[in-house]
């Protein structure tokens, strides 16, 4: 199993003696299943805004951690959890006012369906709970997932994650269907493509007499190779799905909390109702908090039968911190500036491709931004050695992104949302340098 | 499925207006399988050392609550937590040296061969990833756990929880063993008892022709009603599931860090030395944090074929929070005084058990309590609804426990480890008044 941007430990020789002894102790000391980043991996230190800063007070921009969506260290999101911390940290077995007015406040965001939601820490178990709460209603174990998806690391949801390589088999049944992609293919009606993959998906599980449970997708299919466009198309999988019975789940762990600019959540810029919305990351801009909502009746066959404690899940300081995070989005308007700043983005890397025909493909949503590099402008070759290449150049250059898909040639850009004009030129500049400079033959 | 001490929505009337307010908000935005604690719940808002405070002003002893461990509001942890979230709050792909020195002590308070550590936010997940280990490692899916196990809330963990109720099916394949119970069986060898109960666990596999992956035990079995007497007593049912190819999975989340008072883990006290061991709950006494410690060769299979990243699991914050947790645990010598309180608690209520013979049986082993109400001092007649009284008068009295074990009649108790000998004073006054008026009879 090879992990894009993971640091190679064949590698060590070169690296500095501070940083062998730290990677040295880390062998020594946590589950060889843990990866590094880059080839010479980054000890971070401190973080304010869009800027993080190593042990050598190398100072880089983040345009790669979609978590701290708000900046590092958010000084209203810092008070929140400070004075919450200092008053009461306990869990929902008692009752708290704030988790209800966060709950209403949440709730209010989505589709009017979705009218009821439950607190975890993270999005794997968001995912977890969301096919446990599919196949308690529908009594099947079927679900279909994109053939690089990526919806966490318990066991049921790490099966549902083909991107993590060869995972253990059981429940629940997974069936992969080809990602939206329109890229290298003209004139494809992605929308009818997409949902034809679902039916010959359907079609087999029907074949294995397997029922179906669940369709299960991130809006954005980041890890695939962020796919967004037009906006539209997933309503006819979604259609498809739902008339084969199953629970239709949006995985909004990475396109949600405005991170799109023009939503809220990724999934309205398709104009659909997903009967479960998975929440994470970005919720708490780094304080583990997730969840997910649920429309009502989804809900009841699983309550009949068994109950749902989260320790930490939904606790008072998680309730806290939640509120700051939306304070802040909306305060600062964040989905503007998202939005604004996405689309200047955008802008400059179509501008950086007239120049560099390795730029395949800029895919922008927001501020979630895909850049396909290929060799000679050519779709079906991918520049998987040279993607490597300008990660690591660019973080030389001061600016941390990394890579994704199945072809592991798209750069994967995630800067906070409250990213500025001139860190999208400081980016752009460093990007065009590495494209100038860097070898480009794999 | 009836959880002990749940709040029953029919006696909703008699509530004093606010909380109903507050519980009809609950229903309308909440999931419906969450439950509130108590015949009237309680809504708390401020907590100091063993003290909480609801709305109204009242004051409560913790005696429940063992994730603040180390107390309410505790001013180290609390420091630790803000100071690093104002400094940086990111994740195990870059290099952090304060996670490795926490690895590093953590480590060395286990079993020497426990030389590897993983990081998550939930015990559900580090139990997850313990089960996921055990199948990678062994290829098997049978897992012995006790009959009223209880550990996590994930579809995998789930499965392993008895006392969750009616749980779908799936992997892992689970059998389940009586717990290792002394109480109304005089002379009980409780050791041999416990192994051949996986003995025939292990038959009933192979005649399943299930392959056995993982033994998974709460070293005090705290669900199923606490049990842990004598000291030592794991160690055949152990050897039993070693032999048969299994691996050993202690579940420390309730019973470690020092909650027993003689030992650091729940499993010292059996003189084992388990192959995994998960951690949760006090680890970051409230912020979210768990993990699990694991023998290196363990790891390999699971490592070959897959990579394990948890956005949040081991981040920053969670690695300066878990050791501040660590330094006032050693700094206050907090398992001398779990040990010393512990001892003073369970003498108290050997005094009670002696003026009222609903107790049937102390079970104290540190400051982790198990009080066994029966009817008329017969081991056989579980006194249920009693204990719900009990549970509920202790809370009037300003007392917080539970209740716990299949037949719902064993007070939970597990205060914060720094309680002293005027608290214990305080809660056996309180018991001492709800056995004399509480009425007995079912």
């Amino acid at each position: 199993m090879k992990t894009i941007n993971a640091f190679d430990p064949a590698a060590m020789g070169d690296l500095p003696a501070r940083r062998q002894a730290l990677i040295r102790r880390r062998e020594a000391l946590l589950g060889p299943a843990y990866r590094l980043f880059y080839q010479d991996p980054v000890e971070l230190v401190r973080g304010e805004g869009v800027w993080v800063w190593d042990a050598e007070g190398k100072r880089y921009l983040d345009a790669y951690n979609n978590v701290v969506s708000l900046g590092h260290c958010h000084p209203q999101v810092l008070q929140a959890l400070q004075t919450q911390a200092a008053l009461l940290n306990t869990h929902t077995r008692y009752l708290n006012e704030t988790l209800l007015d966060y709950a209403e406040r949440l709730l209010a965001t989505h589709h009017a369906s979705l009218n009821r939601i439950m607190f975890t820490c993270t999005g794997s178990e968001a995912n977890d709970l969301a096919l446990r709460l599919a196949q308690f209603h529908t009594g099947g174990t079927g679900v279909i997932v994109t053939e690089w998806a990526y919806h966490g690391v318990t066991q049921t949801t790490s099966a549902c994650s083909p991107s993590l390589g060869n995972i253990a088999s059981g429940l629940p049944q997974v069936y992969t269907v080809p990602a939206p992609r329109a890229y290298g293919v003209p004139g494809a009606d992605v929308g009818a493509a997409f949902a034809a993959g679902v039916d010959v998906a359907l079609a087999r599980m029907q074949a294995d007499g397997v029922r179906p449970a669940a369709f299960l997708f991130d809006s954005l299919f980041t890890s695939d190779g962020v796919y967004g466009a037009p906006a539209g198309f997933l309503a006819a999988a979604v259609a498809r799905a739902r008339a084969a019975g199953m629970v239709v789940i949006a995985d909004e762990v990475q396109p949600g909390f405005g991170r799109t600019g023009t939503h809220m959540w990724g999934y309205q810029r398709h104009a659909i109702a997903p009967d479960i919305v998975t929440l994470g990351k970005p919720m708490g801009n780094g304080h583990p908090l997730a969840g997910l909502c649920a429309r009502h009746d989804l809900l009841d066959a699983f309550a009949r039968e068994t109950r749902y404690f989260n320790t930490f899940g939904g606790n008072t300081v998680s309730a806290a911190v939640g509120m700051a995070v939306l304070d802040v989005l909306e305060g600062e308007h964040l989905l503007q500036n998202a939005q604004a700043q996405g689309q200047y983005f955008g802008q400059c890397l179509q501008a950086l491709a007239q120049r560099h025909d390795c730029i395949g493909d800029v895919r922008q949503f927001g501020l979630f931004l895909g850049v396909e590099l290929v060799q000679g402008g050519d779709p079906s070759r991918p520049a998987a050695g040279f993607t490597t290449r300008v990660v690591n150049g660019m973080k030389a250059r001061g600016v941390l992104i990394s890579a994704c898909s199945p072809r592991a040639n798209v750069l994967k850009i995630r800067p906070p949302l409250v990213l500025q004009r001139e860190h999208v030129d400081f980016f752009i500049d460093a990007l065009d340098d590495c494209l100038t400079h860097l070898p480009q033959a794999d």
